[in-house]
C-alpha cells in the first residue's frame, strides 16, 4: 500500500519555500536555502520548478552542485534544464557529470549542439566512443567510468592503483580483473580487496564466474540478469570479451520502471513518452492514433449489429443486454491480457508455454462463463419474462468469456511471436474481438431463435 | 524493445538436459550438471521442475547450495520448494540464508511450523526480532546483517572488524558508522576504508549526510528513497534513530517489480498473488469476483438501455452505435486511467494537482471527441442516410469523450484521497461511467429528437 498522499515531505516544504523565495526575487536566499538540501533532492525542486522561476538560478548553481543535479533529473525535466543552460557551458559540465548520463544528455541534443557540446569536454576521448550504442542497449546504459585491474597485480598494486585512481567512490562496488588484452577474466569484492593479505595475487583472489553482457543486448536483458543474480552492477563486454564498460544498479532501476510503465502505456493505447508534464499539444494526435485504431475495430463490432437489425427491430429487449456481454468478456480478456503480458515481461511465460496457458484461461473463462451465464439469463429471463431471451444471453455470454479467454492469450503470444511488443495496444484488439463476437453470437444466436423470443 | 523470445539460453540448455536426466532416473548426473551452473541459475532450473522430478534431488543438495538457491529462488515456486523439503532440515537451513530471505519464508509457513523452524535455528535470537515487521514494510524487508562501525574506531580497528566479521562479502556496500547508543551518525564507503590512513578516526572520515528509512515505512517509500538517491543500500532506524537493518537494493529491485505488477493487476481486476504458475483452481474465484462486481455495473448500464427501449424500438439503428460510443469512450477512460494511475506511483502527481490534470485531459478528450464525434456522425449519417441520427450520435460521443477524461482522473484521485490505491479495479469503474453516461447521452438525445431520426 503506498504512503500517506497527503503529508507533506521535508522537500515539498523546501521546494514551497524556494519557490516563494523566487517569486519575491530573493535569488541569494533561494540559492542558499537549496544548498542545504542533498543533491537528489535538489534536482527534484529544480525539475519542479517553472522555467521562468528557474531561469535566474541556473547560472548561478557552483558546476560541480549543477553536475550533480543532473545526474539526479528525471529524464523529463533534464532535458528542459539542459536547454535552459548556456550552450558553452554545457561542455565542461558534462565532464562533471557520469559518462552514461552525458551520452543520454548529448543523444537528447539536435546533432550540431551535440557535436559543438563535445568539442568543448575534455573527457570527449572517453565520453565519444559510447555514443554509437543506442540509448536503450546495454552499451547506451554504462559508464566506461569503472576501476578495472589487471589480474597479475598484488592486493598492495590494487590499493595503489585505487587510491590514484579518481572514479567518485560511490560508484565502486565491484573490481573488475582484466587480462592482457583487457578481457573480462574475474571480478573482486572490495572487501576481498581489504581483507586480502598485501602480497596476494588478484588474480588468485578473484571468482571467476562472472557474469557480463554484450554491448548490442537490450537493456532489458540487463535488469533482467542484474535481477536475477542480485548484483549492483554489471560488466559489458565487446565481441571479443574485452570489458568496455559497466552498468550501474541505479539505472537497473530506471529500466525497470521504464519497461513497467512502457508496457502499461502499450496495452492502454499510450506512446511511450506520455507524461502528465508533457504539454498538452503533444499529447493530443498520438492518442488520437490510437482511438482511431479502435474506431475501426468499433465500426467493425458495429458492422455485426447491423447486419441483425432487423432482428433488433423485432427484439428491442436485445439491445439492453448487448452491452452486458460485449463489456464483461472485455473485462473478463483485459484480465487475462494483462496476465499474460506481465508474466511475458517477468520471463514467466515463454511461447513454447502457449497450450498449457491457453487451457489454463479457458478452465477459467469457461468456469466463470458458466456463472455470469447463468446470472445473466436468470436475470434477462426475469426481466422480460422471456426464457428464449435467457438462454440466448447466457449461452452468447459463456461463448464470449471462453473468447476473452482466448484472445488474451493469443493476442500478446501472436504479437510475440511476430517479434512485436506483446502489449502494444493489445487491450484494443481483445475488447475488438470480445465486442464483435460477443455481439455475432448474442445477435446470431437471437436471430435463429428468433421466433421463440420475440 | 524485449530480445530475442526464441533463442534458447544456455541455462533454457541446461533446464532441459537436467530434467531430461532426472526423468531418465539419472540423479547423480543432474546433480552434477546442476552443480555447474550459477546460484541464481541452480534456481531457475529447480523453480521451473516439476514437483515429481524435483523431489528426489532437493534432499541431495548440499546445505550451502540449497541455501543460496533459497536466497535466489522467487516467491512462487520458493513456497513450494520449501514445503518439499524435510521439515527437520528447514531451521539449519535458514541459518544459511540471508535474514530478510528467512524472514519471508517464516512469514510464509504455518504458525506452528513457523515456531519449530525458528527453535530450530542456532541465528533464533537475530530472526526473531524482525519477525513482527510487516512484510510490506521496510522493516520486513531489512537484513540485520550488515556491518556498524563505531565513530571512534580508527581505520585499522575497522579493518580488523571486517576481517574478523562473517556477513556474505557480496552484500557489504556501505558501512554505516554509529554512536555509543547505536544510533546512525554517518555512512562510509569501502573505497574510503581503503585509501584512508590507518590511524583516522571513522568519524572524521565519514559523511554525516545519511538517507534512512524508519522501520515501519512501507516498503514502496524504501524504494522510492533508493531510487531518487541512486544507492545500493538504505540502513533502517527505530523510533530512537538506533540502527536496527539495511534493505539492500536487490529487495528495492523486487519492490519496483512487484509494485508495478500490483498496479497492473489491480487497475484489470486481478488480485496481486495472480500468477499463470498459481493452480488454476485458485484463480478462479477471485477473477469472479471482480467479473461480479462489473456484472453489477453492467446492469445498471442495461437498465439505462432498458429505460429507453421504447426508443430503441422505433430506430433500432441505435443499437448498431451504441456500442461505438460506449466503447470509444472506454478506451479513451482508459487511456486517462492508466496514466493518472502510473503516475501517482511514479510520484509525478499529487491530490493537490487534481484541476491542473482535469483540465489537460479534459482538453485532450475534447478535442480528440470532436475528431471523433464528427467522424462517428458522418459514419452514420451515411450509413443510414439519417442527419438526425448523425448529429445525435457525433454529440454523444464527444460528451462521452469528456465523461472519459473526467471519470479517468477523478477516480483513482478519488480512491488515492479515500486512502485506497489508486489502481484498484479501476478500470472496471471507468468503464462503468463511460457505458452508463455514454448510453444515457446517447438514448437520452435521441428520446428528446426522436421525431427529426425515427
Amino acid at each position: 500500500m503506498p504512503g500517506d498522499p497527503d503529508e507533506p515531505t521535508p522537500v515539498d516544504d523546501a521546494a514551497r519555500d524556494i519557490e516563494r523565495l523566487l517569486e519575491e526575487g530573493s535569488l541569494d536566499e533561494a540559492l542558499a536555502q537549496l544548498a542545504e538540501l542533498h543533491a537528489a533532492d535538489q534536482a527534484l525542486v529544480i525539475g519542479q520548478l517553472d522555467a521562468e522561476l528557474r531561469a535566474p538560478l541556473l547560472p548561478r548553481l557552483p558546476r560541480d552542485a549543477m553536475a550533480e543535479i543532473l545526474g539526479y533529473l528525471k529524464e523529463e525535466p533534464r532535458s528542459s534544464v539542459v536547454e535552459e543552460l548556456e550552450p558553452a557551458a554545457l561542455g565542461p559540465l558534462l565532464d562533471h557529470v557520469d559518462q552514461d548520463v552525458a551520452v543520454d544528455i548529448l543523444h537528447g541534443l539536435p546533432p550540431e549542439r551535440a557535436q559543438a557540446t563535445l568539442a568543448g569536454m575534455l573527457t570527449a576521448a572517453e565520453v565519444a566512443p559510447l555514443l554509437p550504442h543506442p540509448d536503450e542497449s546495454a552499451g547506451g546504459r554504462m559508464t566506461s567510468d569503472f576501476v578495472a585491474l589487471h589480474q597479475d597485480w598484488t592486493v598492495d598494486q590494487a590499493i595503489a592503483h585505487l587510491r590514484s585512481y579518481r572514479p567518485d567512490a560511490e560508484q565502486v562496488f565491484y573490481l573488475y580483473v582484466v587480462g592482457d588484452e583487457h578481457t573480462l577474466e574475474g571480478v573482486l569484492s572490495l572487501r576481498s580487496l581489504v581483507v586480502g593479505a598485501p602480497e596476494a595475487r588478484i588474480g588468485d583472489l578473484m571468482t571467476t564466474e562472472v557474469v557480463s553482457v554484450g554491448a548490442a543486448e537490450d537493456q532489458e536483458e540487463v535488469a533482467r540478469r542484474v535481477q536475477r543474480y542480485n548484483f549492483v552492477a554489471l560488466p559489458v563486454v565487446d565481441e571479443a570479451r574485452r570489458l568496455v564498460g559497466v552498468v550501474n544498479v541505479d539505472d537497473v532501476l530506471d529500466v525497470a520502471e521504464e519497461e513497467a510503465t512502457e508496457d502499461m502505456y502499450r496495452m492502454a493505447g499510450l506512446d511511450e513518452d506520455e507524461s502528465l508534464l508533457r504539454p498538452v499539444a503533444q499529447s493530443i494526435a498520438p492518442r488520437l492514433t490510437w482511438l482511431l485504431v479502435n474506431l475501426v475495430t468499433a465500426f467493425a463490432a458495429a458492422a455485426v449489429v447491423n447486419a441483425f437489425e432487423g432482428t433488433i427491430e423485432r427484439v428491442a429487449a436485445l439491445a439492453v443486454f448487448m452491452p452486458v456481454i460485449a463489456g464483461m468478456g472485455g473485462n473478463a480478456g483485459v484480465q487475462t491480457i494483462t496476465l499474460v503480458v506481465r508474466s511475458i515481461a517477468l520471463g514467466n511465460v515463454e511461447l513454447r508455454d502457449v497450450s498449457h496457458v491457453l487451457r489454463r484461461e479457458l478452465i477459467i473463462g469457461i468456469s466463470n462463463g458458466v456463472v455470469i451465464g447463468l446470472m445473466l439469463g436468470v436475470m434477462a429471463y426475469v426481466l422480460k419474462d422471456n426464457v428464449g431471451l435467457g438462454v440466448v444471453a447466457g449461452v452468447a455470454m459463456l461463448l464470449n468469456m471462453a473468447t476473452a479467454a482466448t484472445a488474451g492469450v493469443m493476442v500478446p503470444l501472436t504479437l510475440r511471436a511476430a517479434r512485436l511488443d506483446p502489449a502494444l495496444a493489445s487491450g484494443v484488439f481483445v475488447t475488438a474481438c470480445t465486442d464483435i463476437l460477443g455481439f455475432f453470437f448474442f445477435l446470431g444466436l437471437a436471430t435463429l431463435m428468433v421466433d421463440r423470443i420475440a
